[in-house]
């Protein structure tokens, strides 16, 4: 194939590139952690992990380091996007770290931000920020984790003594996995079903005090510690009872439903669906910073992978006498890793780009800003934050997958030493696992977002459910319109340049990448929605309509992905002043695109999509960009820039790379006849 | 689809068939290991793990395990499916165990005794059985895994003092992830570069002692422990340097190669490279335990997590009230579980096959049976010995992925309970990480593998680099033979049934899977042998050749694996008596077969082989037959019948159907205006 050549790229306007709106806060977080320890934690025990990064964070608190993303008015900078990049540099140390921030500042701090008022805020805002207030985010059950509206914690209003009794009903609905809970925390924000005025008011939060001063549990709790898991062993997860605990009115986090003294419940939330869905929307964060840290340490395990297998030789190169072949000339090892590359740097500029828009999304609500585009502005609000969140969801889901395949790929393309703790790679890949599930099941997170998609982002009284989605689309005519997200102009002008000859067209041509994303999604949902309605028919049971189609659902919401990070890569492409930089990065689009197309070859050979001729083209294209890329491996990986000290594998480090030189040393001496 | 209505099977005759040939192995292997505490180890240090394993070899030892696979002349067995069996069966306890076991008296014990001769099994192998003697495996080197024909340690002898002189040259020659190494090893068999009279004589292997009897390394070895790893944390891996080291003559391992006094060498292998391979194809044992254990390790995490989603349930059905689906019921859960059991067992049967294989060519062996079919003795069994190393390769690299996949989603499936060590999947997929590339990195034994077909197993001068396979290739006109090797007359019967009109044919008939199969293995094979052959020309570079079809190499060693394992899963079948059991496996084999045909969908419409009708059919019944197995999943996961004090984790077990039922009796009562 015709590859354009791509000369040498300089690492600097890459990494500028990469580093993006929020270059300072990375340059900091670099310098800061650059002075840190190895984050190698595998000779520690539970406990002494445990300590370790309790104390890490009481060193961030200190440095100020969580003030980022709280508002002004309590000491913070309120500054969204800068706190969100912060948590995605943590994901290059020690990850429990990373969660163990998130849990405190993020998912607790962040839900009493966002679900409390004033009472709530100036009584513990501050505290929770400087970390003497450390605590808990209770919201999953041993029985109820992706489907937290049916919940069955209880909080029942006692008008007698103004206080709601919080109660563990049966053992399924003990509060599972709750990190901060087996250890160090005092206040948990626990979900319970509200009951109050006689009637059920579907899933509140309220501001509990589970352990005293001590760390002792508090009469009426019971904890226990999760132990130990397959990563993370710094978070100290755990599971927490209640027996009746009496806890007063103003624990209730009431910015969305409150408890008058004599019960009498109001919100200015209409619905208890749109309510409780409301809620979850401004826990956005945590899942935004999950996908953040996901591709953090996918980057580091590439980082670590890339340079060994640069380092590495086996196997002599014929007729070369004792030269033999650096592992990642072979084609199957390229394979491995220099795809998942491609895709890490899209993934990463989707992320940017996410983070970007939920920053500018909160700015407009700090600033009340009103909309003028002659929509109603509290619809068009909603209708932004639904997408908002259906992108996080979908993002968060294609993020942590990516890092669990390509991290478990660089582990086994480093073989044995890929196996050793002090290698990093079974660290990364273990604390990285949980991601795939937790923060909202992967599974789950693909239907929600299946579900924006063919409603348009217009429906607000939302079910997780498999049933709430055959529903929607049984009540309403759907018709898929793909909305482009990113460098709207760049890519208009692209797809224009496309003839109209798909077989004809050059394998490498952004246009035509962008086309062939967009009419396989567009064909992806417009089948589905046909499938979908039937759930409308009067014989139909819509569970079974819906559970015969759900791997088209997820296929759906894989599709719609695909294609916004896609923009995404465009746009920051269309971003690069710098020439060489410019045409790596496209070379690197061209194999993200092509090793995409390639993977889902059966779908587009299936549908009438592609000739086996152009289909066999695709797969060539993938091997011979991979050839194309082998030599600028190092400079894509170096441009992470991720601190030496973090990077700390033994193999990824000047220290490998002479050992494999001594072999080489030697093997010249010896053929010169100099030694033995 | 049409499916044929599937009666509930009974567990035992389902479990006897899975039993095969060494069921009464089985049978003893449960009985004790039920009686062993949990296997969980999570909670200890390396050393604590490290002891606890050493004692249950002791322990092994003691009770006359290893017996079963040594040489009746030293008081073993003679029983080499026994024994492998046996490695198989420890594959449910402590993995770490089982590599325990594997290196002292798999491959020590087992070097020793096909390499060494008289005077080695005398003075040794009481002591090695009885873990009297523990020894280390000083194969692979910090430079060289892989490539082990070209290691660097080397061994000069010296006619002088009748000595070798065995040496470390440089840092990437020091041997590393040596197991038994870091603690308990006394002796090792060390793999080396032989010099003797004036001239190198490629690899083999000495007995040396690297501790005396108080356990310090002896004068000129240095030992460094690797420390802690992904898992396997129970066996002590190491490094060790020789300097210099002098061992006598007597040491050389000497069945292949031996060294006169006067420094003569003399073999009874022609050819430094038959003589190499010779000596490997001694050593498959190993990977054939590994292919086992990873078995055993998948069938309990399969265990683990199909309880747990039949335990489990999740969002209500629509207008049924309180009642919550069963996530087994969700299509997508149907789907990350079911084809992965149903190819568990297709795997069971292909390793049960290879074990009978290997056991009848090596009674062969003992009872030195001629040939009689016209060949020429050693050419024939040389070609079988060759076609047994090629199977034992293809199927462990198939089953150690297929395992480190399953567990994966095994514990995905399993969510926040899955990341849990208590519910044993972290350490299951822990522990088999490193099976996909250690005992043969499995991308280098799919290249082994295709390298076999395309050569018939005749070439005996073997490489195991690229190269080689493109010189054959080179060399020879190839024509592809499709060998079937289990149920022949069945498969014969089955194949000639299916009607030419592939279109037309159901896709359930067995006989079209297999034809489906062969062709596609035939036609992969065919036109690598073409692309390979270019290697020839003279102004090719043959490297160039052989690594621009790196990925058809690799696509042509597991379609060909493909295809033995279902003519096992096909013989399998045809040997069971009970008729319920047998309909079951049928449709658990469709299953199989159809999930495997979907994955390669890309290959079929790239090929002209389906329609894009009969593709979009192909993915309709794999929903289908997981819906129709469904009901059967409890059933087919309980006939592995692993000692459920093996199983283990508390979500498999009574203790989370018990917590799970708390929830529905309180929703029932609920219901019902009995509680609050």
């Amino acid at each position: 194939m015709d590859i354009p050549a791509t000369p040498a790229a300089p690492t600097g306007p890459l990494t500028e590139l990469l580093d993006g709106r929020w270059a300072h806060v990375r340059r900091a977080a670099r310098e800061r952690m650059s002075e840190l320890p190895s984050p190698a934690t595998y000779d520690l025990t539970t406990e002494q992990h445990r300590a370790l990064v309790f104390d890490e964070l009481r060193e961030l608190a200190g440095a100020g380091y969580p003030r980022v993303g709280f508002p002004k008015q309590y000491g913070g900078d309120g500054d969204t996007g800068g706190s969100l990049t912060s948590f995605e540099m943590l994901g290059f140390g020690d990850l429990s770290v990373m969660v163990k921030a998130g849990v405190q500042w993020g998912l607790f701090g962040g839900a009493v931000e966002a679900l409390g008022t004033e009472r709530h805020h100036d009584a513990h805002l501050r505290a929770i920020m400087e970390l003497d207030l450390p605590g808990c985010f209770a919201m999953t059950e041993t029985g109820h984790g992706s489907d937290v509206q049916h919940l069955r914690t209880t909080a029942v209003y006692d008008p007698a003594t103004r206080e709601f009794d919080l109660h563990t009903p049966h053992e399924a609905a003990r509060k599972d996995y709750i990190g901060n809970a087996a250890r160090d925390g005092r206040m948990a924000v626990v979900f319970a079903q509200l009951v109050a005025g006689g009637a059920g008011r579907g899933v509140h939060a309220l501001l509990v005090r589970v352990r005293d001063d001590e760390g002792n549990p508090v009469p009426g709790v019971r904890i226990e510690d999760c132990g130990r898991k397959a990563g993370l062993n710094g978070v100290d997860n755990g599971r927490i009872w209640f027996d009746h605990l009496r806890v007063p009115r103003e624990s209730l986090l009431n910015r969305y439903g409150d408890v008058a003294e004599d019960g009498t419940y109001s919100s200015p939330v209409e619905g208890d669906g749109r309510r409780f869905f409301t809620m979850l929307g401004t826990l956005i964060r945590g899942r935004i910073s999950v996908a953040g840290a996901a591709g953090s340490a996918t980057k580091s395990a590439l980082t670590i992978a890339v340079r060994y297998g640069l380092a590495r030789r086996q196997f002599e190169r014929p007729g070369s006498g004792f030269d033999e072949v650096v592992v990642l000339d072979y084609l199957a090892h390229q394979r491995k890793l220099l795809p998942a590359l491609a895709t890490t740097y899209a993934l990463h500029f989707a992320q940017e780009e996410l983070v970007t828009t939920l920053h500018e999304l909160s700015e407009r609500d700090h600033a009340a800003v009103e909309y003028t585009d002659g929509e109603q502005g509290t619809e068009e609000h909603d209708r932004r934050q639904r997408e908002l969140e259906s992108r996080a969801a979908g993002l968060k889901a294609a993020t942590t997958w990516h890092a669990t395949r390509t991290i478990q790929t660089c582990r086994e393309a480093c073989g044995g030493a890929g196996y050793l703790a002090e290698n990093r790679l079974p660290q990364l890949k273990a604390d990285t696992d949980v991601f795939t599930t937790f923060e909202g099941d992967n599974t789950v997170l693909f239907q929600l977002v299946a579900k924006g998609l063919l409603t348009g982002y217009r429906q607000h009284v939302g079910e997780l459910g498999s049933v709430g989605m055959a529903r929607f689309v049984a009540d309403r005519f759907v018709e898929t319109v793909i909305e482009r997200t990113a460098a709207r102009s760049v890519i208009e002008r692209l797809v224009n340049a496309v003839t109209p000859n798909d077989e004809e067209t050059d394998l490498l041509d952004r246009g035509w990448h962008v086309k062939v994303f967009e009419d396989r999604e567009k064909h992806v949902l417009d089948t589905l929605a046909r499938r979908l309605r039937r759930a409308g028919d009067a014989d139909a049971d819509p569970f079974e309509v819906f559970n015969d189609a759900q791997d088209h659902v997820l296929r759906a919401a894989r599709v719609h992905v695909d294609r916004i990070v896609l923009e995404a890569f465009v746009a920051a492409i269309d971003r690069c002043t710098d020439e060489a930089t410019t045409a790596l990065l496209n070379r690197l689009c061209d194999l993200h695109v092509l090793s995409n197309v390639e993977a889902d070859l059966d779908w587009f050979l299936g549908h009438g999509r592609f000739t086996t001729a152009r289909a066999k083209a695709v797969t060539g294209a993938v091997n011979d960009l991979c050839a194309h890329l082998r030599p600028h491996a190092a400079t894509l990986v170096d441009a992470f820039a991720i601190p030496e000290s973090l990077v700390a594998a033994p193999i990824a480090t000047g220290a490998e790379a002479r050992r494999q030189a001594t072999q080489r040393e030697h093997d010249v001496a010896e053929a010169a006849g100099t030694t033995r």
